[in-house]
């Protein structure tokens, strides 16, 4: 079969297992997926051996440590893969349950229920944990899953994927409800990509590079964000030791997450005061920081930012830095250079604090707390199957619910329209 | 200007606007409203006057009677607009409000903060009427919005638009606000639909032709429905008098809307007790029946139903009628030719009903109603903008609400990541 077929053929089965999912209680889902993680478990030690052959692959083919490291597989990411699943299982099922069921004055209730969105296809590259990871959060949400990992790792998410199926057929379900793309040809993303009678939404996780071609390539609508430039503004009334703690924190916890603070903007008022011992902090972590005069003047040795820098995800050790007269030109600047993903900013000032809270337009806006807060798990959805930088349907972490939508149902009792 | 720059440079003010509006307290929005009410009331000789030149223009060029009438606008209409849009003033204000706001283990309490999606782009063909309601909309959601209505109606179109833009100015809200494509040329149309930068959203009002040629052209998400192919199921449990009553308003109460049934699914069950006389209600009111073989055995006379029958929305007096095996070929049926708009079951056994509730993937599943309470009004969404097909964002009927999107809001006091 040409990749085009086998991919048409892919999608033709999702939506079919995709009917029987979306009507599956949750007592079929949940024991699927303990049978999953118990799959996986006893699976150990051929995972690990197909893991292994991924390796050396990868290795032959001169991957670097930081992509080894990603791809790799032992006894305890197995034993955290098996562990997640069964946390999915612990989560509360989203679907069938109706909200907002009012009567209207023609005499029919009215409600919305919570339904699977259908068929959902995720495109990723080098951790195979993703496989188990996104087969629970789509089998919980009674959605059918089209997987495509990254090739170097194919070994590796098929012996994760014969887990999930066979978890699956033992509870009773259809095993083509997850569903891995067995080749590594790169057109059957292309082919993916254009399933539009078939797949309902597409997750990409990945780097800039696969996402962008995702966005340029995909007829179908995603969840996605494609940059993380992410912002802390220092106002004038700031808590000083706050201001410090947070700006280290977010940029230092970790360098390379979508999270992490790109760009420093400190009021003019207070930056005298607070940007030398913070810059201090940053230069004995090895961050290297570019700022505009009024910074560098502030902090001897400072290199220069240029314009390509307010607009740039370094996702790496390296911070600019702008000194701005107060929260409109703070506002203004996220507004022109940000990326719509995680702003805070930190003050003692209500009225400010809400200012920026409504009008900062990401998808997570903070007061006097870390970017790195930005996160499924931390903001309590359980899970977190991807981040969406976008306005329609979900925005900011993605959990179960993201998974989901809301169709109306209407209970009437013979009531016709006049 | 050329028209690609003349959509550029509205599309730069309508994203300036829209900041300034998002951050509109409810007071001013409704000041507005109020303002545009009376606007309208006052102009309403000069919009009449508008309206009879654009009147003559269609009949000139030969359009026919409905589209003639829903082109105009008498005192009537305009007095019903001003109503709409004080209606609008009425409704609460969805901006700004904080739900699920929850402390976690961190410390860091997170909930959601509804916003407005940013710039809508609508769409639409002949009636001017739209232009003061989706503006209404738009304004209450705290969104910018660019016009653009169908090119018979444009001097209607831009003395409501004055009259809408001059009550903006009185609120002291910006009058790019609302902006009205001024030109006839289609190409701008083309432009707004590559407008990426500039607008959130496209709704999209029209005709099936219109629908279908902005489907394929937009690279902007969308707020739309192609097509309502609704079904009416009556079960082997029906109530046959709720059926013949429910069958016969989903079907006659009026024939060119989207919510019309326009295939009836039976039981082979009951169909011999219910088929006979709901045919007689159908034949008495001039309705072509198109059936199966099964039905046309129990009505004379009824013509003959072609597998295009099954996916056809006729906006007509015709309707198909198929004779089914139960509810699993009916809901097969329904996931086959159906357009995922409005489906009924009619039945007393609650078992089925919910099977249906739950199975039947469309944007409104009824139990003993009829399809055409499928409505933003009949909901209480106090309103409607459009409604929608697909399952991302907004589903079913969309109101206010569905113009606007939730962010995450986190407040902290100084909470870092460990």
């Amino acid at each position: 079969m040409d990749v085009a077929h086998l991919m048409q053929d892919m999608g033709r089965r999702a939506r079919a297992a995709a009917r029987v999912l979306a009507r599956a209680d949750t007592a079929s889902k949940n024991r699927a997926l303990i049978a999953i993680a118990a799959a996986l478990r006893s699976a150990a030690p051929s995972l690990i051996e197909a893991n292994q052959a991924d390796l050396a692959a990868a290795r032959t083919s001169g991957a670097d440590a930081a992509f080894v490291d990603r791809l790799t597989l032992d006894a305890r990411a197995v034993e955290e893969m098996a562990q997640g699943v069964e946390q999915v299982a612990s989560l509360d099922d989203p679907i069938g349950h109706i909200t907002d069921l009012a009567q209207r004055p023609s005499g029919i209730r009215v409600g919305r229920m919570r339904v699977p969105l259908g068929v959902i296809g995720i495109i990723y590259e080098s951790r195979p944990d993703v496989t188990a990871d996104a087969s629970a959060l789509c089998l919980k949400s009674g959605n059918a899953v089209i997987l495509r990992g990254g090739s170097e790792a194919v070994r590796s998410n098929q012996a994760i994927a014969e887990c999930v199926q066979a978890g699956l057929r033992s509870a009773g379900l259809p095993s083509d409800a997850v569903q891995l793309v067995g080749t590594t040809d790169r057109a059957a993303v292309g082919e993916l990509l254009r399933l539009r009678e078939f797949v309902d939404i597409i997750i990409p996780r990945g780097g800039k590079s696969l996402i962008a071609r995702i966005i340029a390539e995909s007829q179908i609508p995603m969840i996605k964000h494609l940059d993380g430039v992410c912002h802390v503004y220092i106002d004038a009334a700031a808590d000083p030791d706050k201001a410090i703690r947070i700006a280290d924190n977010a940029k230092t916890q970790r360098y390379g997450t979508c999270n992490t603070m790109e760009t420093l903007l400190i009021d003019e008022a207070i930056a005298a005061r607070v940007l030398p011992p913070l810059a201090a902090i940053y230069q004995g972590k090895g961050v290297e920081l570019r700022g505009d005069q009024a910074a560098r003047a502030l902090v001897p040795g400072m290199g220069s930012a240029t314009e390509a820098d307010w607009g740039t995800e370094y996702l790496a050790p390296i911070l600019s830095v702008r000194v701005v007269t107060g929260i409109d030109e703070a506002m203004d600047h996220i507004a022109r250079h940000g990326s719509a993903h995680t702003d805070a900013i930190v003050t003692e000032d209500p009225a400010r604090a809400e200012r920026f809270l409504r009008e900062v337009d990401s998808s997570s806006v903070m007061v006097n707390a870390s970017t790195r807060f930005a996160d499924g798990f931390e903001y309590g959805l359980g899970a977190e199957i991807g981040i969406s930088t976008d306005k329609l349907h979900a925005r900011g972490p993605v959990g179960l619910e993201g998974l989901t939508s809301q169709k109306f149902v209407v209970l009437g009792d013979g009531q016709v329209r006049s």
